[in-house]
């Protein structure tokens, strides 16, 4: 069902751009598309379910064809399809017909990409057409286009960086109001800054999808999001926050991908990072990236991570370099990584262990023969006054060492009968 | 002259890469190209004055032909000629030349980008080739690719950071050392990071070609950099950074460029930022530049600004991105800013003022009516003890007003006879 049009249609010359899903991404895209007018783009459908009651936004331009059908988009002479409409499916098998039918393709979807990129790269070349999914990482920060092309030049071998705004609001929360996580999930979401079901953001499979991403677009490796380990954010309580304060740190969700010859360390996980590192000072929404290579040493990129607007410019800018390189349809965007390293979550780090104990004689002296049998050394031992002796938090941090050693240990402590919980293993991140 | 090749010539379907002279920024630009095997990239010939001294370096593919004539390179099968010599002339007319010759250029040459981009991005196009110029600013900070193809679906109002890494080193060292700015930049001489003729950095000139090109690509007005005020930082001293901190700031030399409708609001010079601000932990010769944008928000790019290899990396980036786009030769690269804005340095922000007098009484009253008479609203008044009377610091900061009224307030001001030494005048960056 297709709504007529009902103004003369856009002069030609322009590339025409049709958008999947009118949400909060594809409205802003659309409100983009018609307030920037010398752009040579032109919106011409929007394919959305029970449009009727969305088509009546007085901005977009009168030409503008409205459908629930996206078989009437595969058949128009839209040039550019973007999908804004999010998950595996339907938008999998849009994306690949929108291709099929000769479309180029613009994507703010990160699990999608994530899951089939180098299946849908490899579509979109067989049929001489572009994929572009700058959006579908960290939002308006531009951090997909400056790997793959401002950083072009480098060996990038390290990133890392902030890439959920939903743990950072939570996180923060913990750290300034001494809440628990219980509470600050709750306040994050009655203010809409989490799901009702927040598995994937406090569970580190959001950032894992932007991860995994990042790691084929900047480090070439091929990288199944699900071969990367995460842990929740779940386990942090505000005595963490206290302690990782006296270490002149903050606690925050890290995705972290470094590559070592064939190997791929990669993580999502909360950490302690330094106080003075750009990570300790992200906010809310923001997202924060940081490359590392050969030559050009580390490179910050910074901004808005979310939000209906910083992802359409994000959309917007993939839709425009695909214009300026239609004449040449066979310019490479995207490309397939070549290599599959092994992924691995075994990072060296330095760490930190807080317990919580029924306190009594001889417990560090317990916990020092595991470490120092599993050939772990201890750095410090910290223990903030005003607690219950019956459940006492204490905190060791240990020198570097691999995160598989201290798990080992962790394993042999979990047997001792003095925890009154299991123990918070985060990695030091210097 | 040429060096006659001594081994087979590379594999053909590569990409054949010059570059015009081997000193710092020419000599990591070849080490990358030697490494760096698998990029289709060629390095052919290398163009310097007094090549046998250069040449036996052993990393170099032995393919490689010297020469001291650019003509040998004009008539070379080149498809790309690096210009690495910097300044006006030759390099000039050596890039007019490889352009002509059909070479597509790269440059890191910011004066000459400054000066002669619209010119050169019109003869390039005219020749359908590519000039490229990602180096010029901030090094390997791929801030230009960010501006251009990242951001290039927001429209961006305003740029502003911190551009060359001299002047913050020797603010840094007067403010952590309390030296004056002769025994900072003394230091910063001998330590070879300022030149022996320091008034390109200290002055802003560095900073305001590097601005010039920032607006053209990011707010595509085009901007002569002579029309952008500078302001030296040689008038800041120890007593400033300690009237700074009680006022919660540090000072840094900004470049800022700010559009408003036809109006360009664009200075480089020392500035008051709030130490929350990103702009306030620069280090060394790191860049930062923020940008901001109607639909983004603000976006934030930041790296090493100068050193041979960050700065080669941009520049292999750019050689990629051409090398990409060489089947389709008229693709749009570097675009031609369509407006001349009016360019002003008459931004509008809280100022503070910091005079050295002879104290007696009367000072205050006598400096606020003038402020009075101008229009202008004192905000507070701030005065340390401990300095002698003959010649005592004190600091007014003002209210939100155009700087061109304070600049009338202290030309009264400047015929009071118990001033030691001129007002020292800074924008505070809110």
């Amino acid at each position: 069902m297709k709504s007529s049009p009902s103004a003369p249609a856009p002069k030609s010359g322009t590339c025409k751009v049709a958008i999947l899903g009118f949400g909060t991404v594809g409205s802003s895209v659309a409100r983009i598309l018609s307030e920037r007018t010398r752009t040579g783009l032109t919106l011409t459908h929007i394919c959305n379910r029970n449009f009727e009651r969305k088509k009546n936004a007085g901005w977009l331009p009168a030409h503008v064809q409205w459908t629930n059908d996206i078989n009437d988009v595969l058949a128009s002479d839209a040039d550019i399809v973007v999908e804004a409409i999010g998950g595996l499916q339907p938008a999998g098998d849009w994306v690949r017909n929108a291709l099929r039918a000769g479309k180029s393709v613009v994507t703010a979807n990160k699990q999608l990409i994530a899951h089939s990129g180098p299946e849908l790269i490899d579509l979109a070349q067989t049929m001489n057409r572009h994929i572009a999914f700058g959006a579908s990482v960290a939002g308006g920060v531009p951090v997909i286009s400056g790997l793959q092309e401002g950083l072009a030049g480098d060996e990038l071998y390290k990133i890392y960086g902030i890439l959920n705004g939903t743990c950072n609001y939570i996180l923060s929360q913990i750290e300034s109001s001494g809440v628990s996580f219980e509470a600050a999930l709750a306040d994050a979401q009655r203010l809409g800054f989490a799901e009702a079901d927040p598995t994937d953001d406090v569970d580190g499979l959001d950032a894992r999808a932007k991860l995994a991403i990042l790691a084929r677009v900047g480090l070439h490796g091929n990288v199944d999001p699900s071969a990367i380990a995460c842990r929740s954010i779940s386990a942090i309580e505000a005595v963490d926050f206290e302690y990782a304060k006296q270490l002149l740190c903050t606690i925050r969700q890290i995705s972290w991908a470094e590559l070592d010859g064939q190997q791929l360390f990669a993580t999502v996980q909360p950490a302690l990072v330094g106080l003075s590192s750009p990570l300790a000072r992200v906010q809310g929404s923001q997202n924060l990236v940081m490359s590392t290579g050969k030559y050009g040493g580390e490179t910050v990129f910074a901004g808005h991570g979310a939000g209906g607007n910083p992802t359409a410019v994000a959309v917007v800018s993939d839709i425009l370099a695909i214009a300026r390189a239609r004449q040449d349809i066979t310019q490479g965007f995207a490309e397939i990584p070549k290599s599959s390293p092994q992924v691995t979550a075994d990072f060296s780090t330095r760490h930190y262990l807080r317990f919580k104990v029924t306190d009594r004689p001889g417990i560090i002296g317990a916990l020092a023969d595991i470490f120092s049998h599993c050939g772990i050394n201890i750095d410090s031992v910290l223990q903030k006054p005003g607690y219950l002796k019956s459940s006492l938090p204490f905190v060791i941090t240990l020198e570097v060492c691999k995160a598989s050693l201290v798990e080992k240990a962790i394993g042999q402590i979990s047997h001792l009968d003095f925890l009154v919980q299991p123990c918070v293993h985060l990695p030091i991140l210097d």
